[in-house]
């Protein structure tokens, strides 16, 4: 089964397009969970490894896919980054697809290099979670060395069965500095968009997706809305829902008419529910039940005001 | 003492400008260090360790800087990241100035992990490299996602007397598919360059030199040259020497006047310099006598073809 495939099954199987990002910062992880063991790097690694496992508990069979931000687990050193493995293992485990984000860039080997590490894990086989580096289902990438970096992550997505992710319109605010320098006519975004599309063409599956996507933030609707247009092949990750600013409505042209097409992420709305007023006044230390309702309020969000509320109708 | 000083210090110190970059690929490593052990990725890993630390110190007082591939110990996994984190500390202790080449990219919160996680080693307290997650000097970054994604790392690389290394023209033959698109009369690099140069001028040191540097590769001279002209308070880092085919020449536009300002990177050429039928029959096994008459081969290359001649000139 291909990577397009596999999210486009997941989406319906779940009835929603979310995606629940894993950036966990030990100040907002619950105060349960960190304990006396956060003192240092090995103990607060091991709070990562607990909360990542717990959230996925909750999350698994309710969203479509997890997002974690390697960056987090890299600054925690070794333990970090066995606690990342031991997340993203636990993740695909649970049945979740699982999306590392870490804007890797490189060209040739190198390239390959990173895609061994984060790509072999073979879609079809579970055991290769346990013997893969870093079991993810797909890795955000940058093309900005051009198809020499990002032709190997394809061949080794392509030999998995697993995704690639590449940025086109980032969700932050400088964002446009470079990416919205016009050349020939069209911003910078856009040509990557371009290449993009014809990168992305030969792996095109029966689904009409391709395991090549693009990262777009949620932030800019009308740039979503245009990307969308030239992209019909082309699965969107759009992060930036929710705690940056980005809604329902600003995302609701991300989306194909049948509610396919794009994954919404959301990281402190979902994983740090806790935080919100409301939803630690109804649930107090129950930290699980406020992610619980955080993602059904996201779900309905979605279904309402985008085409994503097709899934929903039509969830087997 | 600041990035910049410290890298010209070290230039002057040992008369060129050389990197030695270390992109260990198991099958180019001597067969000597091989042996049976690299079976398994454990195996590999250790094998990666013990080069490193050979290769330093054949290399530590010769050059001013090695440069670690991170993707090569990526793709080993968790024992790889050990021997990363062995090879950028032994490094630094043996008084080499220590890059790690991970362009990483991210904004906000996410890019101050990762400058926690490789820029957080203080540069005037050897201690801070038993601590610190991943002891480097500097990080190669891509600032594609505009100053949101570089300021995290300039303001950690201040505090702790590190650098910072931006891609502006990378040195692969797909680099011009976007590097090369011309918005308002200039080139995509050329913008990268003109931000670069904005960002780093509020950290020119006395030297004259920030640091934010920039990645330029050898293979593209004439664009080194433009932008040395454009980016006078810039450190460049310049791989792409020798198996990528940038030649002491193509480097020499790299330089300021005091044959300053510029680092120039090989991979292969030294790190591998046993794979070389000339070097392979002058030595034999003794691949750490090879990659000596390599370093000394470049140096004399770059003293012969380009500015850095000064240094051995006035060296101390």
């Amino acid at each position: 089964m291909t990577f397009a495939s596999r999210v486009l099954a997941g989406c319906r199987a779940v009835g929603n397009p979310i995606v629940v990002g894993i950036d966990p910062r030990i100040e907002m992880i619950p105060t349960a969970l960190r304990a006396s063991e956060s003192k240092d790097r090995g103990g607060q690694a091991a709070v990562f490894r607990r909360f990542a496992r717990e959230l996925i508990d909750v999350v698994a069979g309710r969203v479509v896919a997890v997002k974690f931000q390697a960056a987090f687990y890299e600054a925690l050193g070794l333990e970090g980054m066995a606690a990342l493995r031991d997340g993203l293992a636990y993740a695909r485990a649970a049945g979740l697809i699982v999306i590392l984000d870490g804007k890797r860039n490189d060209i040739g080997s190198t390239a390959e290099a990173y895609a061994e590490g984060y790509l072999s894990a073979r879609a079809d086989d579970p055991h290769s979670a346990q013997t893969a580096p870093w079991p993810a289902d797909a890795l955000t990438i940058n093309a900005y060395l051009g198809f020499d970096g990002v032709q190997p992550f394809l061949n080794a997505a392509r030999a998995t069965g697993n995704g690639v992710f590449a940025l086109v319109r980032t969700s932050n605010p400088s964002a446009g500095q470079l990416q919205d320098l016009v050349a020939a006519g069209l911003p910078l975004y856009r040509h990557v968009a371009d290449r993009l599309a014809q990168w992305a063409a030969p792996d095109r599956d029966d689904s009409g997706y391709s395991l090549l996507g693009a990262v777009v933030g949620a932030t800019y609707p009308q740039q979503l809305a245009e990307l969308r247009e030239v992209l019909p092949g082309i699965l969107f990750l759009v992060p930036g829902y929710g705690a940056q600013g980005g809604s329902a409505r600003d995302v609701a042209a991300a989306f194909d008419d049948a509610g396919l097409g794009a994954l919404v992420s959301s990281s402190r709305g979902l994983a740090f529910a806790h935080l919100r007023p409301d939803l630690s006044a109804r649930h107090g230390p129950n930290w699980q039940r406020a992610v619980e309702d955080a993602v059904a309020e996201m779900a309905d969000e979605l279904a309402a005001d985008t085409p994503a509320g097709r899934l929903r109708a039509t969830r087997p």
